[in-house]
């Protein structure tokens, strides 16, 4: 399935090693990393898919595909600004959100409205939203929650 | 100057009650009241600004502006589904919020990533929000808060 | 009713007048300008709107709705870039296209798609486009096709 | 690199072929096709790309990204409605258009708002359009033109 990861352009060191090991987990089974295709959670997350040989989407602001990090294997350029958070969310088939301000505050209230089944890392407490403690029960959970469930994406 | 009321589109009489007058406190002060356009509190906080001959903006979700409810005075259908979210909150000097779900979180989220002022009555706790206790508090805040001030819009 | 006019950013004199002459014809006879609050075509049919009393509605690109024309009443910002275009024809009930380039092309299409009667002063040879030779012929067609009709928007 | 193919959403076995073969041609040339995601021309170029294993990417206008047809490799839910007609041009470095109605002219207008090179195998008579008389001249046209020319997306 796709999930969609979320959290913080400007991130600790260790928020990247959390988001990069959500990456890589999500990579090793078989599932796609959707994000904004920009920074800190955003490149963590996709570096940690590539590692696993993990497939990666990323749904920019801009209108440059060029714009986004290296680690991402489709780029989608939108032109839509903040507004593309609500496509961040709607092309995941579940949420893992890690930190994160209100960028993405705004994209866990897009959850809700997607009905997209969520869990967050050290993330806002926002209704419906899963608090976890590791990348591996974030991972757990979203393939216990999420239809489509543990299928690989072909 | 603009404010955008958001909250639930589906309310109780007294979160009506609430909306309304948040509505008519800011058409008496000559504000423009910016909003979703559909019902519930977008609704109700037009019609509170109508009563007062305030002025009323709605942004529709969908692509056929006579859908606004009939308290709004410029209806702008946008095709965007939820994706408008961004705008309704984009439009406004401030925001007020009532109430209301992940809709409105998403908005609430939004109104951190542009940075206007947002007071809430009966809303999420979420970063940036200033929690009030009456339409007055909500007015007097926003009015304190934003740029443009108490100025009128012409 | 309202009428979208559209048309080039940068223009001559004499397409200035022809603009402006269209924003005059609709504001005289009670119909509300949409356009896309910049410069060029869309600055010159505002003021003419403007000089007979008419009411004026500018949906932006960019996230800044201090950015519109000083001849806009009520701006809306959007954030979408290009994507705009849409919304400028989708908020119309007709439509009126003076010369203009690539941009109009785009919106000469969503007229299409929208299925906006649409009059063409000296633009593209498109489809579903009715060339007519003066500012008064293009008011009278729109007035004839377009749903609505002669009403005035209240 | 990528290109766009527009053209209509229903049409005939010859224009069929024509995009199946635009497809082919320039999935064996190690392009990757974006389109809409959805029927007729934007089906029958994803199944040529794919006959001839080249990746595919549709740009959907709804919510659902199941809604694609299934040659698309990657599909993309916008929610946007016809406004994702701009995304479909933004995300390409050339396009090929193939017949095609009004939506197509809409996106005919955004290849020269984004300045890209552009083929036309039976499509409007629009500003910047190259009409060429074949698959493999429509090919050979966006390859010399387009920056990132002959290099295969990686």
């Amino acid at each position: 399935m796709r999930v969609s990861v979320i959290g913080g352009g400007t991130i600790t060191e260790s928020e990247a090693a959390t988001a990069e090991e959500v990456g890589r987990r999500l990579g090793e089974r078989g599932h796609t990393v959707v994000c904004g295709g920009l920074g800190g959670v955003m490149e963590a997350a996709c570096r940690g898919a590539s590692e696993a040989d993990g497939r990666t989407v990323g749904i920019l602001p801009g209108e440059d595909r060029t714009a986004a990090n290296p680690h991402v294997d489709t780029a989608i350029a939108t032109g839509l600004g903040h507004a593309r958070n609500a496509l961040v969310v709607m092309n995941g088939d579940a949420v893992i959100a890690i930190d994160g301000g209100v960028g993405t505050l705004s994209e866990l209230g897009f959850a809700g409205v997607f009905d997209r089944p969520t869990a967050g890392l050290g993330t806002h407490d926002a209704p419906g939203v899963e608090a976890v403690s590791s990348p591996a029960e974030a991972v757990a959970f979203v393939e216990s929650e999420a239809d489509g469930g543990t299928d690989r994406e072909t």
